[in-house]
């Protein structure tokens, strides 16, 4: 299960170290993804899942899995569901931000509708459900369920909190605990679970999981304003644009004077925003150090993700899983 | 308890019948719609929850279960999971029919947004979700992940279906077993199921279920065509403005001769509608006798509901649901 290619990337390394585990997983999902009744629906699904992503949240399941010794087949399962719950979110995330990219492809409410985006996201939900019920492992369900709440509650938080002037840190980091750590932890945990780790590994793996999904989310947050569209997928300012309330923001908000206030509630309460605008921003975030400061707890983040690997056996994919996050702060320019 | 008043209404008396249980499955239903973090989750849920309905799945289960003489708690548990998936269903159904009236009352979709709409649904998705798995009953969750996958399925069928003159009988059987007779046979199911019921018990109840929830939705398909507004709460016509293929115009479609279909393929198909055509629908169906022979189906799944009902113990919550099954049928004028 190991590659002669040394990559640079360490998902590329755990992918190549997982490769016939991740073939299984891409096997179970074409399988589950396919409706007898209903061609959109694997229509709707194969545009997103075809569309590639990095499959980095299966992965963190089936090397938590691997870490802790497991040698059953459920982690696949487990890794399945987890890339279907993460496939439903943005499918829906996607309507309610009105999204028309998501990695440089149209999104699916775009080339279908907001309809199809919406059910087929139920649909996908409902079949991570299946998965995971055949695992039979009722504590690997209750996480699972715990996850899916905090994600949900997260969403409705992130749509109230956006375009408020109010926000905090600490509401920002219950905004990104729900959109992505949650569903990381949960990743890493259960595959601590379903090979029957003892509770401080699988505490281990679940604060590995937290702690990484958060610098990734501030990674994300923070590219968006700084990133190029050819290596992000995204424009830069599009969180400016749709007002939301991230890390940067918060920062210079916080740190803003009058004149600076103002031009923060018109073009991110009141939404009237003008040429030029963006710009405006970006340089008030220079001025304030909101994006060096934010880089600054990204690696914080990092570093705790690192920190928490330690009670964990030593084993290669403990190295894999230390440099990956490592590397998710790397990618900050 | 029993109620000391009789009312004509079987779901009256099943409820008088039930009402400690229905007490603790709306306590239940109030502290776990709760949100903490995000006080939009409650008021959304609020809106549809306080609204009312009949409560109808959440009393199978608890009915289901005393009729298998159940005298554990969980089915409490299991009837605020039925009524949760029932109401994230409806959340997402507004969203997806665009509908601004719901239990004579605005969506809300229409209250808040489609955001809302969609993200407190898969809230309430989750919550069910965590309620089903406080059970520790592997059986009760495949049942119910099962029918989950079926609701959605059929929900993206029936998008598809839509606008499509096609579409056949046993499509139309298809998409009501997902949007309404899945819910209603996993409701009695599981109340078997947790109450340790044997098969044949069990599956009578699933069968009672799937008859009862197809005569219902037929129903409810046949009044939207000659019910009036203040019963039913919805306007004569809606499914024909929507373009949806419900029974009664299955069976028109399929009488119609040239001219008939030509007028059924600009309205339906093409979605070309003018003054006049609603009236002009009404008397094709009249026509062809298509209500007539769609109140006849639903006789049918109503006897066959009433006729699932006999391998079960004697019991008065058998009696009630046997009279439930007629009283469906009753709503035909």
């Amino acid at each position: 299960m190991s590659s002669t290619v040394k990559s640079h990337k360490p998902h590329d390394r755990m992918a190549a170290y997982l490769t016939e585990d991740m073939g299984a997983v891409n096997r179970l999902i074409a399988e589950r993804m396919a409706s007898e009744h209903a061609p959109r629906i694997p229509q709707v699904t194969a545009h997103l899942v075809d569309a590639g992503g990095k499959r980095l949240r299966p992965m963190l399941t089936l090397a938590a899995a691997h870490l802790c010794g497991y040698t059953g087949g459920y982690h696949v399962h487990l890794a399945a569901t987890v890339e279907f719950i993460h496939t439903a979110t943005l499918l829906h995330d996607d309507v309610v931000d009105e999204s028309g990219q998501r990695r440089g492809r149209p999104t699916a409410n775009l080339l279908w509708d907001n309809k199809s985006s919406v059910l087929v996201g139920d649909y996908l939900f409902s079949r991570s459900f299946q998965l995971m019920v055949e695992t039979g492992n009722l504590r690997v369900l209750d996480i699972l369920a715990n996850a899916s709440a905090t994600i949900a509650e997260g969403e409705v938080l992130q749509l109230t909190a956006s375009q408020d002037l109010a926000t905090t840190e600490g509401i920002y980091l219950q905004v990104v605990r729900g959109k992505t750590a949650a569903l990381f932890s949960a990743a890493t945990q259960v595959g601590g679970v379903i090979a029957g780790a003892p509770d401080a590994h699988v505490q281990a793996l679940y604060d590995y999981g937290d702690a990484l999904g958060i610098a990734f989310q501030i990674v994300d947050d923070l590219l968006d304003m700084q990133g190029d569209a050819a290596a992000t997928g995204k424009n830069v300012g599009d969180d400016f644009r749709e007002r939301k309330l991230t890390l940067p923001l918060i920062k210079a908000v916080a740190r803003a004077d009058a004149e600076e206030r103002a031009f923060w509630v018109r073009t991110i309460e009141k939404g009237k925003q003008v040429e030029g605008d963006l710009d405006h921003a970006l340089a008030l975030l220079h001025k304030h150090d909101a994006l060096i400061d934010t880089s600054t707890d990204a690696r914080i983040w990092a570093a705790r993700a690192v920190e928490a690997l330690q009670p964990l056996p030593d084993h290669p994919v403990k190295t894999m899983l230390s440099e990956l996050a490592d590397y998710v702060v790397e990618r900050i320019t």
